[in-house]
């Protein structure tokens, strides 16, 4: 009891041995390896690998010195994340509040892992939300010539409380390029439909002038390709000819605050690698 | 017992007493309404009206006469099925099999109340399940330069033979425009990905390098938009990082073979109106 | 515009005309019928409408009248909603809030078309959530000794506001026979896992030690036999081995939102006939 | 290319440096490690692990024989697959087709890497199916009396015939003890409900009566207590008070017939441990 747990999210060309030689790195550091996840992608030759690792002592110092010499001979990209404090998330949103109530309320409760540090939004309409909740709450109105006035202020605002993970819970204003590329793969959204369906502006509308039978929402890392970046988690729900747009909005909303909380505790938790425009999940240990 | 079940499926404009006129005139006419589900518009201003009815005496004679013309002074589109013949299918295929068997043994059990009348391929290759289930096999090579005259042969074997519907369980050729208006809302495409995310061709190599968490099938009746007429039904399947393309393939063809045989069991049912590029389909009653 | 919609639910044995009858009365009577919903068990001869009508003038009066003798004639029992007021609900909880968050969120939201008068808990952890959202919080605490002095009080609190309908938002207490029969299903029960199976006491353990690979939850009308009243909605979501009792609650619990908040909804748009110990939920016009 | 997969089963209590020890083992004795999946079952320190392994040369000799050294010293309990012979399955089953279907066409189409060696019947019915397919039909009649004469037979049947796992495909015979113990974990029965709801006779009648809202099946290794052994997978699909006993059958027979067969796949890929009265099941690599 009172172990750190270290959690290590690994990315390398695949080669032989590998895995013995990561394992028993650790091993001989001294740690325990208390799960171990892996993925081969044998069809590109690459190696994934999620592991969380416990100590007794603190001989944690030095590990990213040692591990960094054999990470080079391996072509290793690593992540490391020593467990010992909390993300600080900033969550943004305009008019709708269901991911927002959700997310607060997950995060009270202590099953979002993060410090919610502030709700940021281009309206003042949620503000009762955010109090609600003890949560500061920005009031950052944005219009096409004050965009980028808007945006400096709010990474200023950002890298001053030092947040570590945006998310775009709802928010309706598209983020210019150079915004994302300052948080990368550190900013999630929740796109309102089964991508790569209904990309874009209006999706229930478009998926009730479709005529589907079934929507889906899915959750996403902001890249500068609207819509378009690595895809985290979705969902659907089966509708009817009888769903009207509102109907369809109303059980999306549903739809939406599961994928988006799921996305986020994913995130949190250490469980994403990105590889190219893909991620892998690894399941919760 | 022994009466005859009539279905009737009703399309017109939405107006005040449609529902009282028309259920008071079967009454009067000596029918019993066994079922009767409804569905309007109210964006649009359109009712539909799926009915079904019995009769103890042969009173059905003379029955068209008079609702044609109480239909024409409400404006209503109808389509009349006396229960009294079995619709005649035909299967086209090319290369995978899983509709197929599917198709024939949910036929032979009885599941699927028509008659399938002979299976239509392209290639030779699945001949044998066809004779496996004794179901006639038509081999209809086609290529660019015979597409017409293939289409032409097809149409001459179908229309012989009296076919009301065609279903194409992975039929991997494109039908031309003429052909398809021939069968207008006569022919169902299953199209393996979750419409309107990857139309067109190889959609789980497409979903496989989006890296999609669900994958999805749609069937469809076919119109002269690639991929675009009016959807039926549609499922999905969830996947991960881990599923290959053939194993996204092989995950897709149990929802293939779920979407497709449903989507003509609701069709054989009488179950579906089409109102523009939209369905609406009534519960199984 | 500013028409009245009246909602019918009607139950009855099936004869033949009943729906010419029905739809014929309301017609002459001056009513439009906006929407008709129909099921017709027939293994058990029973007849079931939902039935959604408009009226331009003040026609309504007298209504009541001579539908009661037209429903003596036919056996009908049923139950009329004029839509002129919201119904009046309790929310009763213990320990957890993800529910009652759900809930008054919804309802501040205008998703939930009621008033939500008060919540009642046997603890006073959730007083602060209540307090949020600016809802009276009743602290009832209740062991085996003071049951009948608790509900005997509760019975009093919700005479005296007029509740329609007592939700059960995970209140961890078992209600007697006497306080249930006193509010004939308008008591709405989450059970948290997938009834039948794993029925009374801690289902997500159950759930672990059985190794299922799905798990769900029940909304149902609470009657005297625990567990056991009629169903409205059930839903499920897919774990694994890897899943402890944690992750299952956790994962359980965006069910639990879902599934109570949709059998609450179902309730309050008059969507749910009840049929001895089963429920008809028609679907959202 | 050219290369054998060995899939390596382990089982053992968690200790510290279990997986480096034996990944270090396996990269040592010259075997690459293509996947290696691992489940720590913190609650109850247990250890799960399952490796696939290539070797270019002939150096499997010996192999075991190394292994069972160390997995004493870590009392790991271990199955091995050389993956060089196929799995012989025998298929049982009663009056239902649509699972012995499904079961054919896949095994045809290569897709369960096995070779299914006979079909196994109490009745005439299905051996139209089974002789469609090219497989051996054993008529095995039963009856109170002749159960313990049958199963004798089906002993020396199987036994002869090398079989490695028992298929009940809605068989529908309780089998005894003393048969099933004689083949532990290697028989996979598919029971049509969502256990544990509806355990033993008539469950979608059950199911019907008790007014679900989804029905489900479930697949999972015949143990002594009926029903009851452990779950390898299942699956549920939404149903409405519209749905009768029958339309509940054709519903189930799409999720048995889906939930069978990925059971069995997963057996036939090594991707199940069995712990207690649970699964592990792997993900496919």
């Amino acid at each position: 009891m009172e172990q750190k747990t270290v959690t290590l999210l690994i990315k390398c060309p695949d080669r032989e041995g590998i895995i013995a030689t990561l394992t028993g790195f650790f091993y001989k550091e001294g740690f325990n390896i208390i799960s171990l996840q892996q993925y081969t992608n044998v069809r590109e030759k690459k190696f994934f690998m999620r592991i969380c690792l416990t100590t007794k002592q603190q001989i944690t110092i030095g590990l990213e010195e040692k591990f960094d010499k054999l990470s080079k001979s391996f072509d290793i990209e690593w992540k490391i994340d020593y467990g010992d404090k909390k993300q600080k998330v900033a969550i943004m949103v305009s008019h709708t509040n269901h991911n927002l109530y959700d997310l607060l309320s997950k995060y009270k409760e202590g099953i979002l892992p993060c410090e919610v540090v502030m709700v940021v939004s281009n309206h003042e309409k949620l503000r009762p939300v955010a109090e609600m909740f003890g949560i500061p709450y920005y009031y950052a109105p944005v219009n096409k010539e004050t965009r980028n006035q808007q945006e400096a202020e709010l990474k200023d605002l950002f890298d001053k409380n030092e947040i570590d993970l945006i998310v775009m819970a709802r928010y309706m204003q598209i983020l210019t390029s150079d915004f994302i590329s300052h948080y990368p793969y550190r900013i999630i959204n929740i796109h309102h439909s089964f991508l790569p369906a209904f990309q874009g502006a209006n999706p229930y509308m478009r998926a009730y002038e479709r005529g589907v039978k079934l929507i889906g929402a899915t959750a996403h890392y902001a890249t500068q390709d609207l819509d378009e970046g690595p895809i985290i988690e979705q969902d659907v729900e089966r509708v009817t000819h009888e769903s009207t747009v509102s109907t369809l909005k109303s059980i999306g909303a549903d739809i939406e605050t599961m994928v988006l909380s799921r996305a986020v505790k994913f995130h949190l938790n250490n469980q994403i690698i990105v590889d190219g425009n893909k991620t892998i999940v690894f399941p919760e240990t």
